[in-house]
């Protein structure tokens, strides 16, 4: 019997840490009102600009990434404002809760879970029952692995003068190719526990001239999460309170590793990775949740009929040590999730999908086992040479 | 193209370490004169003593393996003592050297690389060119992947009352079953940086009373290396010399973590990982080095005609940051190793297959992908269900 197991996450966030980083908090005896700190706190933030991809300022908060989704409805409306909410899962359905909390005129456009959202019925919407204070989109759905044609919408949005595009791309920055100033992202959200491969606990938004205007005129009440104040301290290199300072030092150190291996081929891994698992799961007989528009963030496996996706999650932990999503809300049993976000390598996916083989066989799905694997094999050398 | 690689370590040491081993380290300002660490060194002490399966007492030295090999040529021999040595590879030479160093009259026992030492050569000498006053051998070759049949080498010493029986244990330990007192193995030797996780700086040996007995009338000179004084030291929880304190509290740790994973299943562990390695071999066309008497340590394979190991171990670091090691001596190129010493688990085996898959291929070796790793799942639900 198999003694030794090893812990290992395969979650879309907390994703696995890059040591190095983890290293660097061991020492971080530092105050935060410190020259030392505020030397550190400069080059996150403007690191932080290289990993969004922005010339805007990037501000920082000690929350989970809700946090900054939050900021982004308090600080761009007032109460009563019109928002378009585009939702095709569960962190959509946050924007909708988030809009609903601050008492916000709310125009849903839905698609159904597994569905990237209609940029067609954006479109409309934006013109039949505007004006909108500002659109709340994802750029890849964690909930059901689905990317969103974020340019396309922002195609629309850039276009009109008082209304802000607001872009959660917690698990879309660092796995998808995201241009905040070329397109018009006039707020992108992002979090220290996916791509960045530091542990939960800071959150960002980016926030561009556009929607700096906006802020000045918006009445929704707000405090700790008040982007204004934070941008004034944060050009000074300090957060408006205490901040979590072994993350920043933590994300100080992930981010240096992120700048020698390149925004785009964080992004490139991150995709290489998703094809091999659509291939892997292909290969096994299994179908793809959101074949229409994949996200390279994670790939959403559909459990074969008659079967229960808690099994194979389940078979993964106590086996092998290995933590896959469930499906969430009405996709759980119905869906697995493995994630491709931040720090993962090809070796690592291999080891996955050839436990997910044996888990499927003892849930009762019938495949070839290693063929998963072989598939994900071939799209890596089709890439890697 | 992948860009994010892990570095990962396949080598019959050093192997992977206990994170949590580690990270006890980092906190142990202890000085090696106080009862705070005479409390570790004690239960570490008592700890080996569990990991060795002997009631004998367990020295330690801030050295390599190799420390440990000399103390047990210097302790156990006067000058032109004669002594037995076994030897079927690079690790086995290491005892003609030191035998050697110390001017003894040394039998040899040869037996071909990738074979294990003759039983009956070894009763042969015994009763024909003694008394010896000592018995060399390994218990596994690092160097081959061979294991020695220790239990009737010890059959054949243990009546002989003035000859000792020392192995060198250094990657038999935790993968082989080893009955030190049951057997009659008088010396067996171990080093840090092999199924104990921890990284290289220690070496053991435990001593039998047959020893100690010995160990008193012998006259090689030794100081460092003295078995005697460092008993009486380390019985007052002291080494005599200054001992590498980090190793050690990193030691107490990772004891701590095999006393719960249990010393049969550590070992079961390793076989299983070297069948399913076998098997995966067998699968891709590949032959084994040491196929009449393969060790659990680690599994030596030949390269395929025509090939060069190297060009294998070099795929494997530049493709996937996966060392694996060569050949050694004169069988560099021809065959490549992969371990199972200590922290390893199904999931990272199934990784290296599938890399080692791709590496045979880009060096021209014809094999489906995948099927290594598919007669390796084979072999792990063998024995997990």
């Amino acid at each position: 019997m198999p003694q030794i197991i090893k812990e290992r996450l395969f979650t879309p966030g907390p994703t696995p840490l890059l040591m190095e980083g983890q290293a660097r908090t061991l020492t971080a005896t530092l105050h935060h009102r410190t020259e030392s700190f505020r030397k550190i706190m400069r080059e996150t933030l403007e690191n932080l600009r290289y990993f969004f991809n922005t010339k805007n300022d990037v501000l920082m908060f000690t929350s989970s990434g809700t946090g900054a989704m939050e900021g982004s409805i308090s600080n761009l409306t007032s109460p009563g404002d019109r928002v378009l909410v585009g939702t095709a899962g569960k962190f959509g359905e946050r924007w909708l809760q988030l809009a609903a909390a601050y008492g916000l005129e709310t125009v849903k456009v839905e698609a159904p879970y597994g569905q990237p959202l209609s940029v067609d019925e954006i479109g409309k919407r934006l013109k039949s029952d505007g004006p909108f204070r500002a659109v709340y989109v994802q750029a890849t759905e964690s909930s059901t692995g689905v990317s969103h044609d974020v340019k396309a919408i922002a195609d629309l949005v850039r276009p009109l003068p008082e209304t802000c595009l607001v872009v959660d791309a917690i698990t879309g920055l660092g796995t998808t190719d995201l241009r905040p100033d070329e397109w018009g992202l006039d707020v992108v959200i992002g979090g220290s526990q996916k791509a960045l491969m530091v542990p939960p606990g800071l959150a960002f938004a980016s926030v561009s001239e556009k929607a700096w205007k906006l802020i000045e005129k918006s009445k929704s009440p707000r405090y700790y999460f008040d982007f204004a104040k934070e941008r004034k301290n944060l050009a000074k290199g300090e957060s408006s309170y205490t901040p979590a300072t072994t993350l920043v030092v933590g994300l100080h150190a992930t981010l240096g590793y992120i700048r020698e291996v390149g925004r785009e081929n964080l992004i490139a891994n991150a995709a290489m990775l998703a094809e091999a698992t659509r291939e892997a799961a292909k290969a096994l007989g299994l179908s793809l949740f959101a074949a229409a528009s994949p996200a390279n963030a994670l790939t959403a496996i559909e459990t074969p009929e008659g079967l229960d996706s808690g099994a194979i999650v389940k078979e993964m932990r106590a086996r092998f040590g290995a933590i896959i999503a469930n499906g969430q809300g009405t996709m759980k049993g119905k869906i697995f999730r493995l994630a491709h976000l931040g720090y993962y390598d090809a070796l690592e996916l291999f080891a996955a999908l050839a436990g997910i083989e044996i888990a499927l066989c003892k849930v009762g799905h019938q495949c070839e086992l290693g063929s998963g694997v072989r598939a994900a094999q071939k799209v890596y050398m089709k890439y890697a040479g």
